[in-house]
């Protein structure tokens, strides 16, 4: 990697992204923080520790002369999936840690904060400094994770609990669906080395492109709502095989957090249950239900090299992160604008490596390269996602079945 | 039902037993009291509202006259399992229920007995003091499962956190294991209506035991563990089919909270993890493995019947609830104290109706009766029993796999 | 044990029994006799390997010196349950040995036959004379299970395959249900040691039985049509909790093999499909459904031993099995002639040790003794009961949810 | 598509392949063809009418005027998926359809067989040739299945059955392992359409292909041993998170079918438990452990793009199919003549549509594109492949557990 970073900038970011991380926290209780909805999420305390024992970890201990950690039983307790540094408290069960209590976890917090600030400020080894860069990047993916896992962990509970006091209807009318068309041919694909990037982003490669065309939007939640009334979710015909036996067994006819009283729809928010807004962006769907409106459409996911040529060629720009906000912005423009920030976009593209892909080096190794299997891949970024950590080459990556995410869809056809 | 009671008994019994309750949450935080570990058990903050709720719902809401509940989302929340009281929050979920929080649960508490007290004041039908005497023993039992659950949440916990600071020891020798001989004949079991009882302990009727022996005290930890170095465990001939089903597809090799680290026992305790004391009576263990101990030992389970009869013929008398010990005590007395207050002991009867069983009335007739299939009894009281809660005639139940409560063995034999 | 038995009375049992085994795979094909509808039941072929094994394992190998077996194989392939004789082949993937195939089943057989008939002739001893009763007895079990077993696996086959070519409507009115009354006391239950019987009919003891009622001939499917007519399937309230949670679960709302078209309802028969006869004795039914429906009669189910009590009482005799009917009787009588041979009758009695119980000696110790949990008593015999298995003290023991053995209900009362 | 076929030419190949399918039931009894040994396989007599019921759905029923069934109970139990034709019998319970007999699906075969042969020569119709030639090769497929599933099925067995009678151990020395260089850059991919092919191998189009080289030959049982003996299925780090997942909690740690006794390991083939040939082609592995291996190695595996461009380059010619070998030959040569017909080669592509994908027209859409989640494709064909049926645009695809399909490895790196 080829940029330059100064102690001071690190440090600067160092503060900036564990400061944001706790403003997540407002409002929720001690208990709202301890509760673990099922085994793909997790307590917002163990992602307020797990970030802070990443650091702790990967650089203290590793790089600090003569490091004693500030608990011993965290290094189990506290490690998602790292084989490499040892054995991990079963995932699913994370909700059951009452110990260390939150306060504990923000002291915590608080005593690797003075170790790293002091440690980064003596810091000559520009790798270091590029690994608690990725340090702040992996933390600002558990701040969208502390949103999608507490979003879905109050979702549980009957009396539909506010993370937010305020919802604000959006009475915009959305723009009507057009295309943008594109040519293709050989293109390159992939993060440059100038600026900061995850191994999976890399390296840059051609790619072939056909030519294809790509809608201005995502889909809104009125045009879902179409596809329900017309007995979508009843017809195999439009469904993936694998995705008819998911929504055939698990009993689903609509998305996560929609709920139907009498002719009425509803959505679960940070905000409790609202009408629905059918001009809102639709999130909360599983791959096989995007597939499945995309083929009921008469078109289909864009791929994630289609996607990424469409944003290389526009001049969209994220949106800033609103803590107070949490929906999607009803899209009004005609220009591709929400292609960034909006709700992520799933895309036909099975998560696998690039040609020349290399896993980060050491221990981080296992960060992103094992899970090239089973999953789809993500792009965009979404209203939950921070400020900074959104870019064009970025591919999130979540099992076909997964809804719990702030996942869409962005329609896209063949050119011909 | 014959007895009379007072409205002063009945307020100062309410007063005591929801006191006695709160007692039990020193020591934990709002964290400890959310948690849930397994569908069986349920949190303590769960508990402390569902046995508030029962007041509301089974006294206040029926009997007092334009009654308004304290908040109408409670009535599915904190529900059992009384269907003909309405829907219930899926029981496995319980541990997902951050809000209301436990200083709000705790206020909801401060409310009923407000109500309560002035309601119970102004009383005048003795059916309904009974009532309130069934719900004040309601509590009762589910003070002793706040212990039973807390302590298997917080042993989910690898750091094995204490709940008491002190842990004593107990450094005396059991008692040698020696037998009381009954004759038996045609006897009368069951509780007589004269005072308090739950309706499966009722009516009273005739059974014919044949002539037994007793041991004179239960298992203890030392000969257990006889057991599991004689290859107990890896013995089929000793099981229940069943139970060799449960204990091959569970990976059981030991009591639970039982931990061998080299060669060395230890026991998970509420003061945290402690060196096994071979003196102690053995608890935590299931039916199943009740029943290969006896079978290895050459001895059976009692029945229900011969274990009544013999504590109707005994002086024993149930020791005082200790918040603080929380450990059953060394055996030392030849002479069957221990029948009561130690540990519930699992016994060869199925939990079934009595001949003339008839279901509390109203409501309440879910209580008991419903669970008749599938579980076998337990007598005696535990040292998690509260004082005045343990009588001869009392019927615990449990299915026979489970091991969480404080569950042991006394061996019986026929007297030939 | 006090019977005596000569050679030629087993030699002739055991001529008969083997061929009447034999007599109930006319109609099938070999692939009929594979197949393996649940873990529950086993292949046909696998009944009579197994039944074979038995007299090999448990006489021929252990009391013929020198003895050689047919097929090393067999002793892992054909052993049901039995630990101490060795390892067992998976219990639900018995019906994937397509080899040996069934024509090798059959020689096996009669390779058995001839050395156990030349083995017979010689014997001296007369416990292994009443081991081979034994083993006589346990083929009778199985004669009972090939046909409980291949009629679930026939009805598995959305063509209703007809195992018997003939169904004979049985046009006639049952009796109405009417109630003996009996005023119990001190009586004595159990099996004499005159006559063969299993050890779990022993000893036989006393038992206080309180006054009761009992009546005069099973439920219909008529009258169980009512319950179902009147929501009995979803109401809560005459549900046993686990009985509750297990037709919800698995979404049951009619007895084992009963369709509805329309308004009709039909019954899978070894007949294939017939219109339900409404007079015709209910079966097909779990403990379960057996509890709801007395709940909702405002009845209960019998004890074991009340039920014993009236069948010691009456003049009862069983019918003679017959393989071309295979359906319940009407029962017309109103003198409890149907106590035997018409349905099993779940009681409400757990299945569990006599008092003084003592298992079959050596291996076959395992017979019945480790099965005394979680199961319950029927009684009676059934239609499919062979002739000369049926009587007074014959305890049948299944889980409270199997519903493919010929099970139906008896209601009784408490007399008062 | 663009090419002819001759009334003459189908009927001659419809006589063929269904013929070929016969003969593979050569050995096999009744019983044999009617076990099915999981979900993922069907009997043998279930592929029989299947293949059957495909020809006289999607050809007779449809374009034979007046045409009456066979049977109306086919359209259900021979249905595989096709939702758009009607329900399905459930898959996991195939092998509990003893009727039809064996005997009797023969009959239907002959049955359709006459009628599709007197239908194929009035045909004028060109595209429903075309349509006669897909049941053709859905057929071939079905006979690999016979084959794979048959031996699946048999392997469950203990008596380890040989269905072929002879085994021959090929005593020679595998090719040493080394590399082909390919420059890659701007491919053509797929298959045109001047000959049959799937419609997911279409249409033809341009790919970018970055320099790689390939291995000569799969890896042999020998390599992968020194894989297990290095330890290789207990460290985390060679393993997808997803395979690590499956490894653990399946146990598994060799390829399907190997056993060790003692030291000596052992491999179950259609000629019964055999010693492991290390000289042989490795297969039956999981996609999971294709990875691992290839990791360990320090390779990976290649793409489907860089297969076909290798194989396409190459003069390989696929074996003919021998019904009396049935394991892949050891390669000798060193000129990727294994590229075709040894052992289907696990590529590190997901099963995706190709660019302009369209599915087959009508009923037979199903076919392939609702499969295009979740799975991994492979290529090249095994020995199992009828003749004719291999061709290098040829996408097979199973979920990256799997293993009871001829799969094994072939190495790739990156060119640099």
């Amino acid at each position: 990697m080829e940029y330059d970073l100064s102690n001071a900038d690190i440090c600067n970011a160092y503060t900036r992204v564990r400061s944001e991380t706790e403003q997540l926290i407002n409002g929720l209780s001690s208990e709202d923080c301890q509760i673990q909805s099922m085994p793909d999420a997790s307590p917002t305390k163990w992602h307020l520790a797990h970030t802070t024992w990443f650091f702790e970890t990967f650089i203290l201990l590793k790089y600090q002369p003569h490091y004693t950690v500030v608990d011993e039983h965290y290094a189990v307790l506290f490690n998602s999936y790292y084989n490499a540094i040892g054995a991990q408290y079963s995932r699913p069960k994370r909700g059951l840690l009452s110990r260390p209590t939150l306060d504990q976890v923000m002291e915590y917090r608080k005593e690797i904060d003075t170790r790293m600030t002091a440690f980064i400020q003596q810091l000559r080894d520009s790798n270091i400094l590029k690994l608690i860069l990725l340090g702040l990047n992996h933390e600002q993916q558990h701040q969208e994770l502390i949103l999608t896992d507490i979003k879905h962990a109050l979702s549980q509970n009957p009396m539909h609990p506010q993370r937010l006091k305020h919802y604000e209807f959006q009475d915009r009318q959305s723009s009507s669906l057009n295309w943008h068309s594109y040519q293709g041919g050989l293109v390159t694909m992939g993060a440059s080395t100038k600026a900061f990037s995850f191994d999976n982003e890399r390296p840059q490669h051609q790619v072939f492109v056909a030519p294809f065309k790509l809608a201005n939007r995502t889909v809104t939640n009125g045009e879902f709502l179409s596809f329900i009334n017309d007995g979508g979710y009843q017809n195999s015909l439009h469904w993936l095989s694998d995705g008819w036996e998911f929504v055939q067994s698990e009993a689903i006819n609509s998305p996560l957090y929609w709920h139907q009283q009498g002719n009425q729809w509803f959505r679960y928010t940070m905000s409790g249950l609202q009408p629905l807004n059918l001009n809102e962006p639709l999130c909360h769907i599983s791959f096989y239900e995007a597939s499945a409106f995309a083929s009921w459409s008469g078109k289909r996911l864009p791929t994630e090299f289609e996607w990424e040529l469409a944003a290389t060629q526009s001049v969209t720009q994220a949106p800033q992160f609103d803590p107070m906000t949490l929906e999607p912005s009803v899209v009004e423009e005609d220009n591709l604008q929400s292609l960034l920030g909006g709700v992520w976009e799933w895309t036909n593209s099975s998560y696998l490596a690039y040609p020349g892909f290399k896993p980060f080096e050491g221990d981080a190794g296992e960060y992103n390269g094992k899970f090239m299997s089973g999953q789809f891949v993500l792009r965009g970024g979404s209203c939950f996602t921070p400020t900074g950590h959104i870019r064009n080459s970025y591919r999130n990556f979540f099992y076909p079945q997964q809804r719990w995410q702030m996942s869409g869809i962005r329609l896209a056809a063949d050119l011909t």
